[in-house]
């Protein structure tokens, strides 16, 4: 009798606590849909300050700004935390263009971060096409050296999530240059990162392999590569004409900007919400990643504003130098190891502001299970892919540390329609999408908060 | 034992269906999305045609159009049903001021479909704002007569499905201006059903109740609406201006498009896949409801493409006047019943052509639970929601018949930022987003058609 007494108390205790969490879940998005500031925000980052590459006037400028914003809002403690990060500048538009006998046609190109220059008077060589690696090295020294290699495989239309087609075709990016210089090639040219059809380069980042020769690299549009490819076809002697005189200056002073509300029963037990405030140099980065920033703000801010007073204490952390370098998450995760923070989970928002369909965490199965029994109270807001898989990149650094990483899942089509191109503005984020995304977090800290891990 | 080895038996012949099934919907995946014409004849439907209301020359060009594509892809048989419409047009674009004191301030109307027309020099008067058709009651003739009265209250930011913010906002559009009416206003001017704060008017369908003055009405755009409320607030002696020239003609001749691949079994089953071929004259009508008839001309194409010879008629109906009327969607019902057709299932799409979430279905238990069954095939496309609720204006007439109603239901965020105004051009429209709608209906389609209902 006693048990089954006790096993009455639970349920309904559980029936009691699952219905009390569903009404202040239903607060927490009716603040943020009606009352939202994340657009605002975002506004302000996109067009007053713009393009936010690490090292550049942008970036600091961001770094001042978000302070202020959380500052403003009087969140228990605004901070910043030194970081040295890589700088490196575009310089002037690059050039290039195809020649075939007389004729010359422009075609549309962004240096990759990290290249080196072409000499001031450009490179001008025939071209090779590799879908891959493979190809390449099938192809060897005798057919490539000279050249510049077009780096042509595009990302796979049929992957339902974008980010599965964008893995299966970024090692072209990252590491084309370097495959191509160790068979003598004078430059890389890779087809950008996008599903598109287009006339915009997408820049990203790339890194040399020790012990090859740097030559320089380039998107190149996806227009402009399937031109490319196509002229090749009809003429494998076409020249290939492009100029850039991109640079890294040495390692500049940056910081990370940290906003937290402090615990009130435990205070050293941390929830870390975060983007990265660095972006691209070709545009405003509103989605990438201005929308996780100011998405994570909006989740100290709502909880704030609704009187929400958390057990455990939950930190904004806008990261910087995710685009190349990984400075911030990295810098991050010391200072917490070296200062014995405890940090049980960290969300990161790094995938756009687009409307939410989850989250995908890294973490053992006892924390991953723990959060997948929440999926009832989030359903209902369109999170229906709660389980493993995901993070980010800036959070990485702390799973060592046991923390559980989870990464916020929004759809994912029209994320590479813009990612680190021109087209990358406030334009590209719908408000209520951005708002959802902000209100699916902090739904997801509250809860986390709530019950720990 | 004999039992058990026939439930290995069953157990092992569903698991086969199963994996041949999914592998038959990733084809159908594949196929859209690398191959899809959706996008194409889109763009044709938006650019080269463009808006397309009931008995215009947009929308006689559009029947002969999406005619002669479903001709060039071999359907089995295409014809058109005839279906008298109704014919209103808008006529020189309206002009609308607030008028306070000396002071002029221009603001963005759209008369609302169904309205007639102003005087000839427009209507001026005072305005009076309510948020509700009790509210109007409340203030009575004494309040109202001789005024315009402007209804504002706003769709619900809160809700997570926009729809549901429309559904409780929208009746202000449709009958507000004959409640004005009864209590002796002289106009109606109504808030655009939209959440976004701009200067787009809305327009959209409105009645006039039989017995009361047929008193003109127009959309104002959120800005406009918002505008004129805090002027009436600082000075409730405020005029308002509007006016317009819309008016009513006969009846005209139109047509439903239809397309089928008979069925190679049960020819006699119908399953009807549709969106409305109509639009808003405003614009290009692409959300609204290009992408649904171009989604379903996908399905069928891409059926052929693959080969798949279907048991079952399938048939694509791209519906007339679902905008004003309900015509084309009543007469393929009706024609559907003097013809003894068994339509087993019909999916509309128009909701937009955004990322896929879900169907909703009207029906008995019996036939929903046979298709929430298939959840499993269809969750690893996003398609997490399928369950009871939905359906479609155009497919409702067939419900009477025993028809299974589904509404193909897209993610909801933006939709009301284009519908039925200026903005739903092609560009508010994303190709992959468009082409896993299309894919999504094309797998329930092959679904029913393989095990019925």
């Amino acid at each position: 009798m006693k048990k089954i007494l006790v096993a009455l108390t639970l349920c309904s205790f559980t029936a009691y606590s699952q219905e009390s969490d569903s009404l202040l879940i239903r607060k927490i998005y009716d603040e943020i849909l009606a009352k939202g500031e994340a657009y605002k925000t975002l506004t302000h980052l996109s067009k007053q300050i713009g393009p936010r590459l690490s090292g550049s006037e942008g970036a600091a400028k961001a770094v001042q700004y978000t302070k202020k914003v959380m500052e403003e809002y009087k969140f228990d403690r605004v901070f910043l935390q030194d970081v040295m990060v890589p700088h490196w500048v575009r310089g002037a538009k690059e050039q290039a263009y195809i020649e075939s006998g007389k004729q010359k046609v422009n075609v549309p190109i962004a240096a990759l971060g990290g290249s080196v220059a072409t000499p001031t008077t450009g490179i001008k060589a025939e071209v090779i096409e590799v879908k891959s690696f493979e190809e390449l090295e099938a192809l060897g020294t005798e057919k490539v050296k000279g050249k510049i290699v077009l780096f042509n495989r595009p990302m796979d239309p049929t992957k339902i999530n974008t980010f599965d087609a964008y893995s299966g075709a970024v090692n072209q990016r990252g590491g084309g240059a370097s495959q191509a210089a160790k068979y003598g090639a004078v430059g890389a040219i890779v087809r950008s990162m996008t599903t598109l059809q287009d006339d915009k380069p997408h820049t990203g980042s790339m890194r040399y392999a020790t012990g090859v020769p740097m030559i320089p690299t380039a998107a190149i549009s996806t227009n402009g590569a399937n031109l490319l490819s196509k002229m090749l076809k009809e003429n494998p002697k076409i020249q290939f004409f492009f100029k850039q005189n991109c640079e890294t200056l040495p390692d500049a002073p940056s910081h990370n900007v940290v906003g937290e509300i402090r615990g009130s029963e435990k205070p050293d037990e941390i929830i870390v919400v975060g983007g990265h405030l660095d972006s691209w140099d070709l545009a405003e980065g509103a989605q990438d990643d201005g929308a996780g920033c100011v998405q994570s703000i909006e989740v100290l801010r709502s909880l704030k504003a609704l009187g929400i007073k958390p057990k455990r204490t939950i930190r904004v952390v806008m990261f910087m130098n995710e685009e190349n370098g990984l400075r911030g998450g990295t810098k991050y995760a010391d200072l917490a190891k070296q200062n014995n923070e405890k940090h049980i989970a960290a969300i990161e928002s790094d995938n756009g502001g687009f409307t939410p369909r989850g989250f995908g965490m890294v973490g053992t199965d006892a924390q991953i299970s723990k959060l997948t029994k929440y999926k009832n109270l989030l359903a209902p807001y369109g999170l229906a892919e709660i389980g493993r898989g995901g993070g980010g990149a800036d959070i990485g650094p702390l799973g060592s540390q046991g923390t559980l990483l989870i990464g916020f899942k929004p759809d994912s089509q029209r994320y590479f329609d813009f990612h680190h191109a021109l087209s990358d503005t406030l334009e590209a984020v719908n408000e209520r999408e951005l708002n959802l995304g902000a209100a699916s977090m902090a739904a997801l800290v509250y809860l986390i908060d709530k019950y720990g891990l």
